[in-house]
């Protein structure tokens, strides 16, 4: 068996290496290895890793002590996974607090700091990303290596529709661009008259390859309507999307391919996990995405205890850089919501996938008689009936001593027209592929398309009128207030 | 005498090269050498940059054997000078029409393009910049070279303060501070509450250095009084301008500076001959700006012929690349306007000078009794007034047979306050001063503070009444409409 390409701690990778132009992968061992013999490398790896990050900061010796964990104890996957104590973005944010501004676990001296970015919201106190000189590199490699894995190839224009500020995302895909050899065209997004502009220009140069968030991509596209242009005429043929879940969800997925009459590919982890694209689908894998486990090792896990699920379950991806020396994040829970799979790949990459990328997060999860439930469970099976509207609520109430959910439904105008009958088929089928799917008896009611209004892809979908219930319920009791 | 560093073509930076911590020059050499033998070394660097353009592209092959010109022609700058045909902004427009998308003086294969930028107007074809892989890295050691002359030092945070899109000034603000080896934090511009976050990230970074327009960092400071903090609190050591003359403005200049408590440095060409820092300020000449001769060519020409004009006269910048082979710019004309000497620097670079900085577009120059004028020299003269209120307008109206020129000037409140005498010294001040750098008479006309609205640096200040005047009179006249 060949080697692992430029595979060492701390990574060393060759600035002008490209791959054969004809080959499918960028590193064809690393990809398509053996997993066991894979594992065994990110074994040996993650205890290089978390040695260093023992060695160079306070913030993981001092959590580790204090968790009677020491690098040294690694020998398999499953002694890091039980042994090694989760971060948290709390715990970051709490590091900064102490250390500020970049927090105790930068593991490099402050020199070597060459980018900053941040996260981006307005109220509380932002979390730092202080990317090392070296890391920079690396981020560049991996992403540049994925988006091969995407069909992305040098002299290709890359069109980057993300803002150019704190966040990651565009800036990840400009390092993967750069390092790939295509024509970088990091236009950014968010000022007044720039959608316009984005469209002009998007006609004028006929990008192969574009970057942004799916809403955007749809709200793109608008606006070349109204600029009398066809984002199908723009030639574009690869579209890849991180910030949002869109690229993932049937129906938001297929409009964008049909709108566009390109390959849809959704990637991105976290920001803090840059290279972020350590999940990302590839051309021939092209719905959700595939764990790129020699990037940084994937766990989906447990959201409770953090340990380890079976493939075929759903949980949270825990996250573990492999190749980071500046901020690297060892177990750091993403709180996001993904099924994970080892069936084989359509590609031939080794990796486990997340079949149906990340549909949600673990905060959204409601209980309903004993069953979890995650909204974006309901969303994938409602995208998935050809009849659906697009728009429906999830109402939680309390009938009796039982919760009840209740499905209000939007349908389409196609259905709506063809009467009552039509309508109750189709209220039926709802319940049934609900059922199927939860495991819960549901109560269905349609409704007329465009009874909700529109916003954006983070419309509030679920009302819990439990609590109401529950205190006036309470009230009634007697001696209640 | 020592060699010039890294002098050669095409250019070959070394990447990891730094000077000496404690050196006041980044290539000390080709910065204090004497200007004989610089200009020697340039007429030589000419002679292969045009015979490198000549045989790479059809737009110089085709304008020069047009013109009679030929690169082996070139064997003193007055040759170069006399016998190499300018090219205007409207050329490469016409060039990108011809032979979209990058023009046919795009010297190098497609596939060496790295990054795409752009001009960002909204009518009219936008002109495109495409820039080599290898052009990007000596962009980047040009300016972290020019960056290093500002004061700006390994480790810094250099906060961009300006959109990442098209616009190339940021983008040339960002890769020189990573060639620096500067913490980079491009936090960019433009996008609604940006200005809010970007106060807030300004407070908790302290970021030693600063990029933007003047009139942003203006703006940005308001908006950090709105939100309880003070821009003279933020730490910032040094703030470089491009994108608006404001830095050399007496007046903009300093308010930045007491507001910021920070020194100021104005840069910039024009983006198209990025390294557009081929004319910036350095910490010890730090009004005005230097022409550094051996990052790119410039001349400060007549408008009408494009032959130079002596020092110590105003003209139009006319620049030619000297480092860039992706689309070398060789006697571009600027259109700006500027005067040039060749005074000795305070810094010890033997480079000649623009003392005021660029004052002004030659297309705003009118003619009144014979004499060209530009309203910047009004605009300077005026900022240099302890009583001047700040804002102006320019009329220029016929009376008899003469034009006239009538100034209609704010002064501050405190004057205001002070009475008729004080008012009308101030008149005859502003006459005299007026007169002094016009050779002009010219009525004064002084009002209180607050008269015209404040809308942004673009204010439009000249009002010609001239040709109402010239029709009315044509009308009077007898067989007149």
């Amino acid at each position: 068996m060949s080697t692992m390409e430029a595979w060492s701690w701390p990574p060393r990778y060759d600035p002008a290496y490209r791959p054969d132009p004809a080959s499918r992968y960028w590193f064809p061992v690393r990809e398509t290895m053996d997993p066991g013999a894979r594992d065994a490398a990110i074994v040996q790896r993650l205890r290089e890793v978390c040695a260093y990050a023992y060695q160079s900061c306070d913030f993981y010796r001092d959590k580790w002590d204090e968790a009677g964990f020491h690098p040294s104890q690694i020998h398999s996957l499953e002694d890091f996974e039980r042994r090694c104590p989760v971060v948290t973005k709390a715990d970051l944010r709490a590091a900064q607090h102490r250390a500020p501004p970049f927090g105790d676990y930068l593991c490099v001296a402050e020199s070597e700091v060459h980018h900053i970015h941040g996260t981006s919201g307005t109220t509380g106190r932002p979390t730092v990303f202080a990317i090392g000189r070296d890391d920079w590199q690396h981020i560049a490699n991996a992403h540049a290596r994925i988006m091969w894995g995407m069909g992305i190839r040098p002299g290709d224009i890359v069109f980057i529709a993300a803002i150019l500020s704190l966040y990651m995302g565009s800036w990840g895909a400009l390092a993967g661009a750069e390092r790939l050899g295509a024509k970088a065209f990091p236009f950014g997004a968010g000022a007044p008259g720039m959608s316009v502009r984005a469209v002009q220009w998007l006609a004028m140069m006929r990008p192969q390859a574009f970057y942004g968030t799916p809403s955007y991509a749809l709200y793109l596209a608008e606006t070349a309507i109204q600029e009398g242009l066809n984002a199908a005429d723009f030639g574009i043929q690869r579209m890849f999307f991180s910030g949002e879940p869109g690229a993932s969800v049937p129906g938001v997925r297929e409009r964008i391919q049909a709108t566009y009459r390109a390959a849809v590919f959704d990637c991105g982890s976290m920001a803090e996990m840059s290279p972020f694209m350590n999940i990302a689908a590839s051309a021939e894998s092209a719905t959700g995405m595939l764990c790129w486990q020699d990037v940084c090792y994937t766990e989906v896990c447990d959201p409770q205890s953090f340990e380890r699920v079976p493939y075929g379950q759903r949980g949270t991806p825990v996250y573990t850089h492999l190749e980071r020396t500046s901020q690297p994040m060892i177990r750091l829970v993403s709180g996001d919501l993904a099924l994970w799979s080892n069936d084989p790949t359509a590609c031939g990459r080794t990796y486990p996938s997340l079949p149906q990328g990340i549909f949600g997060r673990i905060d959204d999860m409601f209980t309903i008689r004993g069953e979890n439930v995650y909204p974006s469970e309901i969303d994938a099976v409602l995208n998935g009936l050809v009849s659906y509207g697009g728009e429906h609520r999830i109402v939680i109430s309390r009938a009796g001593q039982m919760d009840e959910l209740l499905l209000r439904v939007e349908v389409t105008a196609d259905l709506d027209a063809r009467g009552p009958a039509a309508l109750e088929r189709f209220r039926q089928q709802v319940a049934a592929a609900v059922q199927k799917v939860l495991g819960l008896r549901t109560l269905v009611e349609v409704l007329p398309p465009g009874t909700y209004a529109r916003t954006d892809f983070k419309a509030r979908r679920v009302i819990d009128d439990r609590d109401a219930f529950r205190e006036m319920a309470q009230r009634l009791q007697p001696g209640g207030g």
